[in-house]
């Protein structure tokens, strides 16, 4: 099977406990408001991640399930804070939770998202000594994930930032919650420490490769491929891997016009479409691709301690997909 | 030692295991943010329930530390965030952190706070199955809180709300983070089955009889007693059980001048003052007053079946001063 027919057979099963889990509660309009995004699908991928992750190490599939809802619901919940942070108005081709719900409805639909789950990791009925270590994992997943966040928005308001800083933040951003699935796969599956290790670097690198692969798109394709506003990140003069790049490297007259379009609210789509020529003309584009395919082949390296399986292949292909997929 | 000194002798030893707990870290401007409530002081009333609850099992008060701090940052979480959605500008007397540090970075310390909340909770060093409950209790207290919350929000924007309602809603919204901090801090003291049930219900009167109290105070100390903004509960609408009673029992003229200025956000402090004269003339007032009476005895009687104790006695003095405290 390929790759599409492997994650989907796991993300049906995966999106029917998930509907059975977040059924509806009182009082009504904020139960509708936290299961406005996760119902409206999504790809998945971390559920995806940590249960093929448990399946790598030879785990039953049915111990993962409440760290597969859980890793959904933290990365869900995020989804409406920051869309509350950054005014978008569309995700998933959906008006955002605080468009259609106001901004305060949204904010507790976030916390309540938030707190269900750390619920739902309850559902865990193995080893309490593990209950505790998947939890304290979630917990530096979700810290992570906050501090990630906060460092993006600082990254957007200064003139420069550095590669390294760069990469740090989508390692806290992106990347603690692509660790927490695999490492915690690993874990509620009964993995040695190795592979714990092992699965644990390959959400990292997949992470890192994933979110330039993000960037990227958010800079190339058109809103009705994405379903997000396109060129957001120029506008909002967002750090991306491309922009840190172009803006280190550009001098003279590229300088300026980087400098007058790029974190403008106003920019029209033509001055989206300048920067973007300028940052494909620097290098910056073909840089970014490149240090993608890097960290794909890093995920690939961690796993190599991993016995051969189905579960592997599909981890190795998951991998290349990071950094091929064009939505 | 009177109620206010045992407190104090609690809180002063509190507040050096929370500021050895919530120390900076990266990135700075976030933790200041999320340090900023919580260090500026407060009654530190959930933490010191449950430490006393603990001694009143006889438990070792060690163990109950990383609830008590647990407590205090959910508390301050859902402050934050409330602030963000009421537009507050002050609490505790300094500004509000969305006022200080911006609404994106206050949502994200928020969520760093209730991050910290389940983070702080592995330091209990007991056995894991009793963590295992107490993370569990941790996780419906914050749920409830966020039902209580919309709840709130909601009966702002509805003509009409039943007493009934009301009480549902304080139940969740205050009740809960005290029902845990009681109930938490007997079954981490281990006490019996018996002691947990009894301090959980002691927890929920006196949480009621805690809001009933505070919605008054709202309504009738001034601005520089309260530290906060006065007359805020009258002018964006807030059904606390004084409203909610005279809404209920208004008629004619009364009624007209309270549909006129009760949710009008530009009300006068003269339009406060005639609608509080009103409140009173009806005996909303009064009424609210005895049935947080009620309440602080419904408190004492659901822990008569403790021993006889010095944490007993505060627990007991502790109801008293929530229907008499003045700030």
């Amino acid at each position: 099977m390929d790759l599409k027919t492997e994650l989907k057979k796991r993300t049906d099963f995966f999106n029917i406990e998930l509907t059975n889990y977040i059924k509806n509660g009182e009082p009504k309009i904020l139960y509708d408001a936290a299961r406005h995004l996760p119902m409206a699908g999504g790809k998945r991928l971390r559920p995806a991640i940590s249960m093929v992750s448990c399946e790598a190490v030879l785990g039953d599939i049915k111990n993962v399930i409440p760290l597969a809802i859980s890793l959904e619901l933290i990365h869900n919940f995020t989804l409406v804070h920051d869309d509350i942070m950054d005014k978008s108005n569309i995700r998933r081709n959906i008006p955002t939770v605080h468009k259609k719900y106001g901004e305060p409805t949204a904010i507790i639909a976030g916390d309540l998202l938030f707190a269900k789950s750390f619920e739902v990791i309850h559902n865990f009925m193995g080893d309490p000594d593990v209950f505790k270590r998947l939890n304290y994992k979630i917990v530096e997943g979700i810290r992570e994930v906050c501090e990630g966040q906060q460092l993006d928005m600082e990254f957007e308001k200064r003139n420069s930032v550095t590669e390294e800083e760069y990469l740090e933040m989508i390692k806290k951003k992106t990347s603690a919650l692509f660790m927490l699935a695999a490492e915690g796969g690993s874990i509620a599956g009964g993995g040695t420490d190795d592979e714990d290790i092992g699965l644990r670097n390959y959400g990292r690198y997949l992470g890192l490769a994933f979110q330039i692969r993000d960037d990227y798109l958010d800079m190339s394709s058109d809103e009705a491929t994405l379903g997000k506003d396109i060129g957001n990140d120029i506008r909002n003069g967002k750090k991306t891997l491309i922009a840190v790049h172009s803006i280190n490297n550009a001098s003279g007259q590229d300088k300026n016009l980087i400098d007058s379009i790029f974190g403008n609210l106003t920019a029209s789509k033509q001055d989206i479409k300048k920067v973007y020529n300028l940052f494909q003309e620097i290098g910056s584009v073909e840089y970014a691709k490149n240090l993608a395919y890097t960290y794909c082949d890093k995920a690939k390296k961690s796993i190599e301690i991993l016995k051969d399986s189905e579960a592997k292949r599909i981890l190795n292909e998951l991998a290349e997909y990071s950094i091929r997929r064009e939505k």
